[in-house]
């Protein structure tokens, strides 16, 4: 099997990659053509997932193909933009006839979900690698940054966190648990659902945003620094879910949501007018603390009490 | 040094990293923003280059961040798209300050001399292994894509062929040249400038085109497929350097130029009215062959007889 049959049987055939509104030229050309409105502006994002550093080498292909697009479309509901399309480079030890077949399902399924168009990308031969470039379109002006936001400001997460961290023992077989916390926890690790929603109705709203892929602790510490504000988080209001409660106890579960990361939820800072309505529209989103000026995050427990604060975020060098 | 901090010092604050017209929002936030004219469709490709494949892993950085870089902007010429910008999906085993010094200083000299800005990418650890993602620009529908030629067209290409397969024994070290030989055909396979003036002056123009990878009778088979035509090459009208002639010989310098690959000149379909207009402004350009009704490629010698086809197209699977 050739390069350019494997992207024809895989990816080419796909039902995602058909050309739709916004794809005016797909997979099979020098260049794919992306087609904007008049007034819009292009958000792309690009993201590595590298075997034995990211995930292991005998991942489940499925899964990791459903992964790995959702973990890159989640920067562009960060920035408030709507989906667009998204290219594939895949770099493979071998042309495994099964593991194509069943990656190419995976990301066909989070690539539908989420209205994602693959619309190009390279195949090549080497160590287990993929890079996904994602791109979204948004009216010109309206990105939500990670820089916008102002003292005063309420601290928001658009769901339950800590799923991504405490689902790690279950995925890597360290720990086992009935099927009702397993089947919930499993599925926001291999399956997060990128916010689109949430961050359509952010914008104009909102006045910084990001996701959270390092740990919400150094997530909002990222929005402060680009803001030039500090922000307050309190712990006792972190939206915590059952499933992950009762694996890993309150304790834990305070520490995956802290610094876990994985989370793929929206963080962002909303002007205190919007309080009523985020929680009548969003009810699984949680305003989590404030933005002060100064510098710097800080963590308070249930009494206003400083708490020190976990070790943050992965360090790949 | 974290990943923070490796993008901030070799990449963000590079000179091709800064803002400018056309991206709105570089590098630090979930997305980059890219902004179009009114009227135009974004261009977009991407390439991988693997270590170990693709290059040695002893391969100079500086050489291999120019030639990363201007490999993946020749399919935007090949699209006749202005440059724009570009993202890097870098994947290192260590961050090694001298290395990462000098690949973005070939970087950088290849960004500068195609105008494409750094709007963004990931780093991560794990096998050598660079995803570069190209954006570019141009006027909705005046896109160069394979499936146009029709039966009479011009079949041409921008300029020599066979110097990057020509090459190819200098760079493994398999053979010593002459400097004036030498420095030629190094500077072709380690610096190929994408032919953007020749794609822009090819819209409109010209009736199909991409650019020489696979090796020039790989490439215009997949133009001849794409737009339901045959082509014939006349072998005695290939463009051959003298660099290229002096190293290798008459015969094995066809044989470079036939399937070599690697020479990113642009080959395209031209109309017989526009000979005289190319001949006058692209004395580098040649007419090699014709496109005529049905399917297929054939190589013709100087008496119009048909000449066996050698082997085609480097395939990685």
């Amino acid at each position: 099997m050739g390069e350019f049959e494997l992207i024809r049987r895989f990816f080419a055939t796909a039902s995602c990659a058909r050309e739709s509104e916004g794809v005016a030229l797909g997979i099979g050309d020098d260049c794919a053509l992306l087609q904007l409105a008049d007034g819009e502006q292009l958000a792309v994002s690009t993201d590595t997932l590298v075997a034995g550093v990211h995930f292991p080498e005998t991942c489940d292909p499925f899964l990791l193909g459903q992964r790995a697009l959702a973990v890159a479309a989640s920067d562009l509901a960060a920035m408030g933009a709507d989906p667009l399309a998204f290219t594939l480079a895949l770099t493979l030890p071998d042309a495994d006839e099964a593991w194509l077949a069943a990656f190419a399902r995976g990301l066909e399924r989070m690539a539908r979900g989420c209205r994602l168009t693959l619309a190009g990308g390279d195949t090549t031969r080497g160590p287990l690698c993929l890079t996904l470039t994602v791109f979204g379109r948004l009216p010109a002006g309206q990105a939500l940054t990670r820089s916008g936001a102002r003292p005063g400001d309420l601290l928001c997460v658009g769901g339950s966190l800590g799923d991504g961290g405490g689902a790690l023992a279950l995925v890597l077989g360290q720990r086992q648990a009935p099927p009702r916390v397993a089947d919930y926890l499993l599925e926001r690790y291999w399956a997060p659902q990128p916010q689109f929603a949430l961050g359509r109705w952010l914008r104009g709203r909102a006045t910084a945003a990001l996701d959270i892929s390092d740990g919400l602790l150094a997530d909002v510490g990222h929005l402060a620094r680009a803001s030039g504000v500090a922000v307050q988080v309190e712990r006792e209001r972190l939206p915590l879910a059952p499933a992950l409660l009762e694996l890993h106890g309150r304790e834990a579960a305070f520490g995956h949501a802290l610094s876990g990361g994985d989370d793929y939820r929206l963080a962002f800072a909303l002007p205190e007018t919007y309080r009523d309505e985020l929680q009548r529209l969003w009810p699984e989103a949680a305003v989590i603390g404030r933005v002060s000026a100064g510098s710097g995050v800080r963590l308070l427990d249930a009494a206003g009490d400083e708490l020190p604060l976990p070790a943050t975020g992965y360090q790949h060098f």
